[in-house]
């Protein structure tokens, strides 16, 4: 038995999870314990032989919080692709090719963030609203400027979310503009390095609730020697790295045309992939790369909204889960507009049926689409929650001892959102395919990251 | 000068509308005079001679209400196609393929409306959730009987929904279940006759806010002498009529085996279309049913959202709205899970752009899509407005003279949803973009229908 003065509160209620990727868990009226670090102690079902005592004991103890009908403990969501910096740009430009939006607007908006005042506004924000959204672990790309981004990782702390910020680099005068590149690339990884130190060692991040990433923008935007020294550091402190691979024709063609390989070729080479590494988007992946994926153990940050705008096809998703390649999901803030992982979830699902029925109505049914390339609602919370904490080697996403307790309340009750339930014939599993359809922020009542109630 | 007794309110501030095709008009600080009757009197701008003797009589006369920065009044949304019996279904079993969705879930769902308790719980609030979501003009299929399907329109007038609602016909035995059909014909058209007489006298419905609508489900669920009687009908009266429409290759190819026909060619020989049609979903149109649709005037309800998850394709958006074929939104729910018409415009531009791409990543760029099929955010807000309007043949979706009120607020103040606006750097174009891509119920503040505050 535990004791109740280890406890620091428990919750009581029904809960999803799902540990096992296609499946999930309906704990119902079940009973969690968090422990004085904020980690999971104990998880009872009502068949459990001390969950009537324990729930008694922490009861009297003042300590137990019951949930109320129509309201489910989910695992916090985690979003594996967010350029904090572009969250002023979500929902803008959407129309105009990814070159130009790169240049005519992110690129001078990315700038702007040497102004600390307005870094301090969009980052308090943007970690919020995500953090309101349900999304208790975030990885941000930040701007190319060190101390703008160790402002993003403070204000992260500051408002509890788990987060993973990189200060991104990209140093090719070719693919760059003059105004918004790295000085040089000695100046470039002095920072880097520095930023990486700091962020370590951040007032109030002694659990390591934030932590650095090496951030190299993507293959055009760096010198093959900048990928080197990116490497090294990565293995020298065995850091996350995360970067965008093979998201486009053009992106893939890039790295053939100058270098004769893929993306993932040249992250290998450069020594840049490792079991924290996050790939974003990753479509056009040969054979061979996706081994060098499961190899490294490295993952996908699948973006699926982004990819209908600016990924000139859809994802192989059913593929690579069939393949057992770690994959979670991404907002892709600011090439899409949403920061809702559970919009993300939906789309992912949507995005694999289009792509499984095809588009073009002049071609036969059978030459439209790729047969069997549907993603499930099932698998698509999984990749929200347990995938993308397996992606950043992440203790959390499931409810379980010693895990930590990052997690949300959704309310389903009908005053709120548009989400509806049906006790007389909805299932669990209906439940549970209604929030990843239907949930939005106003469905979201408490979140905590760590045990601690941030929302 | 309008006197000022003959206008029961005024609102000044920013607003948006879109009253040609593709473009839209920004009205900063503008004045937007309503009749007593809920139409609009007239429209000012601030450099118009009229505008500061006006907000200033009407100011005085404590019929003026200003606007906060970063609110925007907006034309309602029109949703054309919304089963309502099917909203506790909304997020559910969207796995499933069409056929089993509708024997296992859809239809034992639909025939559940003769327990009438239940039907006023679900009219209710679906009426209420469309509404609170911006959707002031709503088509309705309801079920196949007739005192629920009263119960519909008179809770539509209850909440102050314009709307347009529709008794199902079905009576193919061998499409529908025994359970779930007409009983005869002759039941059939007479029930559906008083139906469309009872809609116009129901007490309250004088201006004409509620329209009984002819509602044959689609090709396969009804005989060709229901769908030629039913025609009749739409001929007596000059109804509105809706049905689904070359939905999917099994609908398509169902009236080729059984009729040598298209769907449009059925209807058109049935007598069904007008003006005032709408043809939910119309993916497998011939270039003949494109013109005999023209001909007609009659209108199409794109439904990008349930499109993805059924309609085996996507619909050529594109070359529709350039044919000026009338076409406007639809949520279809429960086809699809959200209620918000917003959502159905950014996925109309969504679903284009992936047309417009391609899916297989196998295949080369200019073998994957189909070059020039993406629709604009505008288009798409178009659709959701005045384009809507248009197919229904109603006076809304644009802010002028002589047309109805049926408008929205919408907040976008940075404590309310993910819409965020940054005075300094958007423009008009960004803001009404970003509003589309992210507005969400919470950011709907207030809902005039006819001049009248129903949120
Ligand atoms: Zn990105
Ligand atoms: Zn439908």
């Amino acid at each position: 038995m535990i004791a109740t003065n280890a406890i620091q509160f428990a919750l009581q209620g029904d809960m999803f999870h799902c540990p096992i990727k296609g499946e999930f868990e309906y704990l119902s009226d079940a009973l969690i314990l968090i422990d004085l670090n904020g980690n999971i102690a104990a998880t009872y079902q009502p068949f459990d032989a001390e969950y009537a005592l324990a729930r008694d004991e922490l009861k009297l103890a003042g300590k137990l919080t019951e949930l109320t009908k129509g309201q489910y403990l989910l695992p916090g969501l985690v979003d594996l692709h967010c350029h904090a910096p572009q969250w002023p740009q979500a929902g803008k430009g959407l129309d105009l090719p990814l070159y130009d939006w790169l240049q005519n607007y992110t690129f001078p908006l990315e700038n702007r963030y040497t102004d600390l005042d307005f870094a301090k506004e969009v980052y308090g924000d943007v970690t919020k609203t995500l953090l309101a959204n349900g999304t208790t672990s975030a990885v941000y790309f930040a701007s190319i400027h060190r101390e703008p981004t160790e402002l993003l990782a403070q204000t992260c702390l500051d408002v509890g979310q788990r987060a993973f910020v990189g200060k991104v680099n990209m140093d090719n005068a070719e693919q760059c503009p003059d105004y918004y590149r790295e000085a040089s690339i000695e100046k470039a990884l002095y920072e880097t390095e520095l930023f990486v130190n700091n962020v370590f060692s951040l007032k109030g991040n002694d659990s390591g609730l934030v932590s650095p990433v090496i951030t190299p923008r993507f293959v055009p935007s760096c010198t093959p020697t900048m990928l080197n020294k990116l490497g090294e550091l990565v293995q020298k402190y065995d850091l996350h790295m995360q970067t965008h691979c093979s998201e486009s024709d053009w992106a893939r063609d890039y790295s053939q045309t100058q270098f004769g390989k893929t993306d993932i070729e040249i992250y290998a080479d450069a020594g840049l992939l490792n079991n924290k590494s996050v790939l974003a988007h990753s479509i056009f992946l040969t054979e061979k790369d996706v081994e060098m994926i499961k190899r490294y153990n490295a993952g996908i940050g699948h973006c699926p909204l982004s990819n209908m705008f600016f990924a000139n096809a859809a994802m192989q998703t059913r593929e690579l889960l069939d393949h057992g390649v770690q994959i979670g999901l991404g907002s892709d803030i600011a090439g899409a507009p949403s920061p809702s992982i559970f919009r993300a979830a939906f789309d992912a699902v949507s995005h694999s049926r289009v792509r499984e029925e095809g588009v073009d109505v002049k071609l036969s049914a059978s030459d439209r689409g790729t047969a069997g390339s549907r993603v499930s609602f099932i698998e698509a919370f999984w990749m929200a929650t347990t995938g993308g904490a397996q992606v950043l080697d992440s203790k959390t996403g499931v409810f379980a001892k010693h895990y930590h307790f990052d997690a949300i309340v959704l309310e389903t009750n009908k005053d709120v959102g548009n989400l509806r339930i049906w006790p007389d014939f909805d299932t669990p599993k209906d439940i549970l395919e209604k929030i990843i359809c239907l949930a939005q922020k106003e469905n979201i009542k408490r979140v905590w990251v760590q045990g601690k109630q941030v929302v």
